[in-house]
């Protein structure tokens, strides 16, 4: 695929070589798990099935990797990344949605985006919370289909993160067997992440 | 890597289009967890940290993938595989155990074993049963290291079981989210398979 790196080799920069700013705050388009759905249904009946892609960015402390979330409120994280437009590429939207979910406002500073592997697949066969990674039998018209993507990151980027969002870095440790606090998408991320070589550089 | 297939798509075949029969059993080395972790120490004193590689074998039933595995008594399930001997290569050792499991004593009824991709990697850190998907910070020594590889099944094969044992196809939608019955290596394969793409074959 076009602009896609595919190495089981992922070179991981301590947290301290990047810098985060903040920029105008990203509204969240809805207000309930109920709107989300409801929109959701709408925009099916309109588009069809929705692509979602969304980033693994890795950073390393202690040499032990941890991944980018974005959180909202106090308890709510997410993966950074979003919905495709009809007919959108891939690796392109995912681009697209990292730069305007953490990437500054002056071109001149957004970071590389160096899109890797997808590790992992999620389907929503109904207009509901519930995903899971395989269409289930007897579904023929899956509602969602979500895909993670690795992303490597450059030694330095400057991140501009939305003032009604926080960027934590979470190490894998914490994630782990942790479906209560991450659920079950990002709390499985560990174990997508098993199989690769994480190169800890250490400026 | 040496007779090494690597594909994100996985040829899928009907279960009813292999053969099983059965063969000399195969006796567990050890009768007790205590036994196992005993040995594992000893060996361990010997020859180091201890490499195991298990595979994923995939056969298909109402056009959703089932993995193959050996249950032990009335609850216990494992992948096939093994250890490898102390410097032995990953792929050759893994198609060696997979023979000893699974494959008949006449050599011209042996399947052909196409080792595809590892999926994911396993830590033991200290002597005790509980395994991570990572190496855990300060953790220098890890006792052993358990890979999993995709193997590719052709349309055809003779598996001889161990009399001993049983061979169970499973359903993806089974292992998922089902730690309780298949521990937390076997029940996370479905979220290692997802981003495979499976080419269901009905013959």
């Amino acid at each position: 695929m076009e602009n896609m790196v595919s190495s089981t080799v992922v070179n991981t920069y301590p947290l301290s070589s990047y810098t985060f700013g903040t920029k105008e705050p990203k509204i969240e388009k809805d207000s309930s798990v109920a709107d989300r759905l409801a929109r959701m249904k709408l925009n099916y009946f309109k588009e069809g099935m929705r692509t979602s892609v969304e980033a693994i960015l890795l950073v390393q402390e202690h040499k032990h990797p941890h991944i980018l979330l974005l959180q909202i409120g106090n308890t709510f994280c997410k993966l950074p990344g979003g919905r495709l437009k009809p007919g959108e590429n891939e690796i392109e939207g995912l681009k697209r949605k990292l730069t305007s979910k953490l990437g500054a406002n002056q071109p001149s500073l957004q970071p590389n985006w160096q899109i890797g592997e997808c590790v992992a697949i999620w389907w929503r066969p109904n207009f509901e919370t519930v995903m899971y990674p395989y269409c289930p039998p007897h579904i023929t018209k899956p509602k969602e289909c979500k895909k993670l993507y690795i992303v490597h990151l450059s030694e330095r980027e400057y991140f501009a993160v939305p003032k009604n969002l926080k960027l934590l870095a979470v190490p894998l440790f914490e994630l782990y067997d942790n479906v209560q606090r991450y659920g079950p998408v990002i709390s499985t991320i560990p174990q997508q992440l098993s199989r690769f070589q994480f190169n800890m550089i250490t400026t």
